[in-house]
């Protein structure tokens, strides 16, 4: 671990990690009262302590700049923030309580310490969001495209995994889908993005609250965010359960930054397909979500909706059509992926 | 965490994947009966549940292909054995436990399946040596050098760290020093090293087992791995525990791999600065290694070396020569670095 206090010798490493640590504690934000982080930022390794009972719940994620992300297409802070909210999610979709993160940065040595405090500043905001703290890291040089990867830990009693849909059982997934999609197709083509696809891409929200309100109120029995697309996602979590997932796309909730894609094929492959919303699908036994949908939705401002069901059988199938001028030609979704 | 089983889309980065995790568990091994894995690679997260009233110890430890590892001095199996030792090396220093590690690695599109498989075997080789498990991990594609990027995860009821030497103590440390930089320092000349410090350099053990014995034994009050040399981490310690420390030149276990440098200043600042070793610089209450050290030494077949002491003050003081032949300019070595 070097993402380290005062005990460092000076040097310009040294001040990008300091750069980088002060960004985000400066993003301040909440602490979670259950757990003790005994050992923080500044030795061998840092420590904390679970809550009794509790299993450790671990995750990572990385990302290269020119394959995850473009510099031009986003400040640093919204680099850090993003890798942050990317990995945090998978604790969302374990139903677990973030604990804090560690995080590996290799910059190209032209990348100064503003660079370092900017990701710095992105990683503590949505770290502060949900209750996570940075427990330290790595930062190198490197002289090929920026690269960073965050592992977060967090706890749970009972982790929910993907593996746990049974025949009968709901889908529901959480929010609106197709923005970030929508962000980054714009992105692509050189425009600038309708600005709540912007804001979607940005700054994701992990679903960490939303996640541990339904497992106290839901029985839960499966779970995975959609970071690659409803389509790609739902696929996995069928094959790890071991159903059939049925998709009634006409049910699927589309952002309404998706409008302006939505009399094209483009905008249905958008919202079935495109990734990086970092919601959430979750299977419940049938009817269990009676009430809870609505008061879910008042608690968080947010909606959510039952989108199918699982069967016996294997794979994924989407019916209807949100767009009923798509080409017949668009049944390769149906088809695999 | 994309480190996944079946359940995933097949394409050329779950083969990747794949082979990354079977080199990793062929590579076979010791497990650690005191934890359970409850959720093992295969999930949006891994879980594990660590032994009741001890905290979690994590740390990661970054490395780029052209800055920490170069692929013409060493296999792909070694570069993974390295990365996932150094970071091991860390919680050696804690006297923590290891329970598990998760693997990042950004590879160029032209390193295939068989890169991955020995990156695993190199990870999986140190890995089960010491009782970890691969958890899981992130493997993508970048077009510039690789990285990688090892965190590792383990629990201590009571992790020791680099701030608790007081002045009185006794400094020690394990095994021998300098074989790694003189293997480091003839490839940087395009020789092949003396067998010996290639091994050293290629295979350096984490210390785990030995801390581990020595904690359950002594009150060892700071430790800090030599991952940057003596020089420069006794420095650490020094600063995090605010003592002074002395190191007796003449005192220092000279890897016998060392011998060819000896004659020179070289050999001097080989084994004064050169890093990568991952022996342990231990400080504990002064007597208390009496007899100790000599059932250490039988115990693993290791030296166990009294090297200096602690004092009021602050930094640290070199005495004494180990090669009366060096210049006296050799003293910017005392006076700090």
């Amino acid at each position: 671990m070097n993402l380290t206090g005062p005990a460092l010798a000076e040097g310009p490493e040294t001040a990008r990690i300091r750069a980088f640590l002060e960004g985000a504690g400066a993003a301040g934000g909440r602490t979670n009262p259950a757990v003790t982080v005994t050992l923080p930022v500044g030795d061998d390794a840092a420590g904390f302590r679970p809550p009794d009972g509790a299993q450790v719940v671990v995750s990572c994620d990385a990302s290269v700049e020119g394959i995850h992300f473009r510099r031009e297409w986003m400040t640093w802070e919204t680099i850090g923030y993003r890798a942050a909210a990317s990995a945090l999610s998978d604790l969302a979709a374990m139903a677990a309580t973030p604990v804090g993160l560690v995080v590996a940065a290799a910059l190209p040595p032209e990348l100064d310490v503003e660079t370092a405090a900017a990701l710095g500043r992105g990683v503590g905001e949505v770290s502060g969001r949900v209750g996570a703290e940075v427990l330290g890291g790595d930062l190198v040089a490197s002289p090929g495209p920026a690269f960073l990867d965050v592992t977060v830990l967090g706890y749970a009693a009972a982790p929910t995994t993907r593996s746990g849909a049974r025949p009968g059982d709901e889908l529901w997934v959480t929010g609106e889908l197709g923005a970030a999609a929508a962000a980054l197709s714009d992105l692509e083509r050189g425009l600038e993005p309708d600005p709540r696809a912007r804001r979607a891409f940005d700054r994701p929200r992990p679903r960490i609250d939303e996640m541990l309100w339904l497992r106290d109120r839901v029985r839960v029995h499966a779970a995975i965010d959609l970071s690659d697309g409803v389509m790609r996602d739902a696929r996995h979590l069928a094959a790890a359960s071991e159903v059939a997932l049925e998709v009634e796309a006409d049910r699927l909730p589309a952002a309404p930054a998706l409008e302006g894609f939505r009399r094209a094929p483009a905008g249905e492959r958008l919202l079935l397909a495109g990734g990086e919303d970092y919601e959430l699908l979750i299977a419940v036994p049938s009817g269990a979500m009676q009430g809870t949908a609505r008061a879910f939705a008042v608690a968080f401002d947010l909606p959510l909706t039952r989108i199918g069901s699982a069967r016996e059988g294997e794979g994924l199938t989407v019916s209807g059509r949100s767009n009923p001028a798509l080409p017949a030609g668009f049944d390769h979704f149906e088809a695999g992926r």
